[in-house]
């Protein structure tokens, strides 16, 4: 990895990013198989589909970068995914899990919303305000993402999960 | 790992936070070496010793529940920290590794405010007020720890790192 000047730090950050979306997009669908809230799974439903955007959106950078998307490894991102596929296997009530599922999910998210800040703040000082645009779309779609999932966990994710007792 | 209840979830998330303070306890002396900006040195020490007194917290928790605070790796953290030792092997200009490792930093704390937030929802729904006040100072530290990474990135970090091009 080289690390000589903000811009190969800005291509490292898009690399991670680019292969935990990957990674994410991967390991999305046994995560919506376990899913029992119907509301739960169509807002990850949801979000799913605003990931292959996001993707898009890095395989635009890259083009205007003229490098490649490949590379890199997220090995933050990879622990993040073992972990949640650990709680896939637990001995859980239905209720309960959906309720883990959101805590994992949210794990997801604030990886993001950090790498992808930082991404948008390097592209704003590099001068690159077209991939500020784009990345700040994605930053919005992350954090918007967070905070429904807090509003399904408050709303009666939590309150189900809590009658298992 | 049994996850019937909203207790049995509430106790792995704490079991999980726990096991990442510990990790980032152990993978931070060797992060603090490796910065070169005087502030963001001392930034990083405050936050250590405030680590833990984070983990003093949880202990302090544990006891309450009368459950052992051990027998959970936090995979996620430990995906963190193993791609920041990358970053401090890389070819780097000290000023780009500075910035690099505020990233890296604010992964970590962006994976405690998501880890964090679901405890204190959880101890709140069980109506475990103590707990609540802890985990909401935990909270409260790592969100600040965040805000004061950006200011000190925004201030002059990403700016030396951007001089050398």
């Amino acid at each position: 990895m080289k690390l000589q000047t903000l811009n190969d730090l800005y291509i490292e950050e898009l690399r991670d990013l680019y292969n935990a979306e990957k990674q994410i997009l991967h390991a999305m669908p046994k995560m919506l198989r376990a899913v029992t809230s119907d509301t739960l799974r169509q807002a990850m439903e949801q979000h799913m589909e605003e990931t292959k955007h996001q993707v898009e959106r890095l395989d635009q950078i890259f083009e205007g970068l003229n490098v490649s998307s490949g590379g890199h490894k997220c090995e933050a991102m990879a622990g993040i995914i073992r972990e949640a596929q650990e709680v896939l296997t637990a001995d859980a009530d239905p209720d309960v899990l959906d309720a883990a599922i959101v805590g994992q999910a949210q794990r997801v998210e604030h990886y993001e919303i950090a790498g992808y800040g930082c991404a948008r703040t390097y592209a704003s000082l590099l001068g690159r305000e077209g991939d500020v645009t784009l990345l700040q779309e994605t930053l919005d779609e992350e954090g918007l993402t967070d905070r429904k999932l807090t509003e399904l966990a408050e709303r009666h994710i939590n309150e189900r999960a809590l009658a298992q007792s």
